[in-house]
């Protein structure tokens, strides 16, 4: 895996890199315990304040974990933690301990007491702004309170999950930024 | 722009093209007038029944007519189409026909009363099924009630935006399926 310097980067333009859909790892942590899940389904709500929009199933033992503390990051894993990311995803952090398991770097936040994940592209630290929706479907409205994005690549090789075990992998950029009217950019 | 032969897809499998979180381009119809309008922001909520969440800002023209007709249709375009997405995202259906606009092609739905766009790689067809949180967070809670999926590529060469006038090609796919739980699949 990828050691990446890292560097502030605004919350308001964290849609750069979660508006492509990327898998996304989830890092929580509760009395002691840390835990981190996969989480596709996540959709940009805000530019400021910065909302995401996330489905965390009442299954996932995260779920608890990040309902209770009210925080958790967000972590872009790249193409090189492709069996790391499916390994997260089928086992439970109700048995096992996610970061020794896969060797990944347990990082301090600044402004929240999960985790981030070293070895992952970006991670964005999150507050729980309204778990109004978490009963009826799943659905927990995050603030990003604080983001961390590597300096280089210019973009992450990010893997997009489609189910069934196949992973779309990021691809080349196109920029059209020409034909955008100011006002729409 | 490409001319598709589609079939019908199962509605609890559109995760397979939205999990990936293309740009997609959202058609409505209200009162004899149709329109189409760009959506970066949007998630998987529910495989059974095939819930979306999207967010559609009360500025865009679509607004109005996706409350008010209560249906829509979720287009998924290619990179073939990607300066008509950009035209169709710069431009405003209170002021033109974008279908004429941009020459394409209107094809009746066969759940909704807004048109299919041929020219995408699949057309899912909508209804709107909680409006109670369009008012706090521009976001409609759509239902899948039929989907049509082009035969072939497998996979569509689709567009991810990254703002900025930059968008993410689609790239190659992996498939970690023998790495899975089968009950995790």
């Amino acid at each position: 895996m990828k050691a990446y310097r890292k560097v502030d980067f605004p919350a308001a333009k964290v849609r750069r890199f979660l508006e492509p859909g990327p898998i996304v790892l989830v890092s929580s942590a509760w009395r002691g315990e840390t835990n981190i899940m996969t989480m596709g389904w996540h959709m940009v709500m805000e530019f400021e304040p910065s909302l995401i929009g996330c489905y965390i199933w009442d299954q996932n033992h995260s779920h608890e974990m990040i309902r209770r503390s009210k925080e958790c990051v967000i972590n872009i894993p790249t193409l090189d933690m492709a069996s790391v990311v499916v390994g997260i995803g089928n086992s439970t952090g109700a048995e096992i301990d996610k970061f020794a398991k896969f060797k990944l770097t347990a990082v301090r936040g600044t402004k929240v007491s999960a985790p981030l994940i070293k070895e992952c592209y970006a991670n964005f630290e999150c507050k729980v702004v309204d778990a109004s929706l978490v009963k009826r479907y799943s659905l927990f409205v995050l603030q990003v309170v604080k983001a961390h994005v590597a300096v280089s690549p210019r973009y992450p090789r990010s893997i997009h999950y489609r189910g069934d075990g196949v992973f779309m992998v990021s691809g080349r950029h196109i920029n059209l930024r020409s034909r955008f009217r100011p006002e729409y950019l």
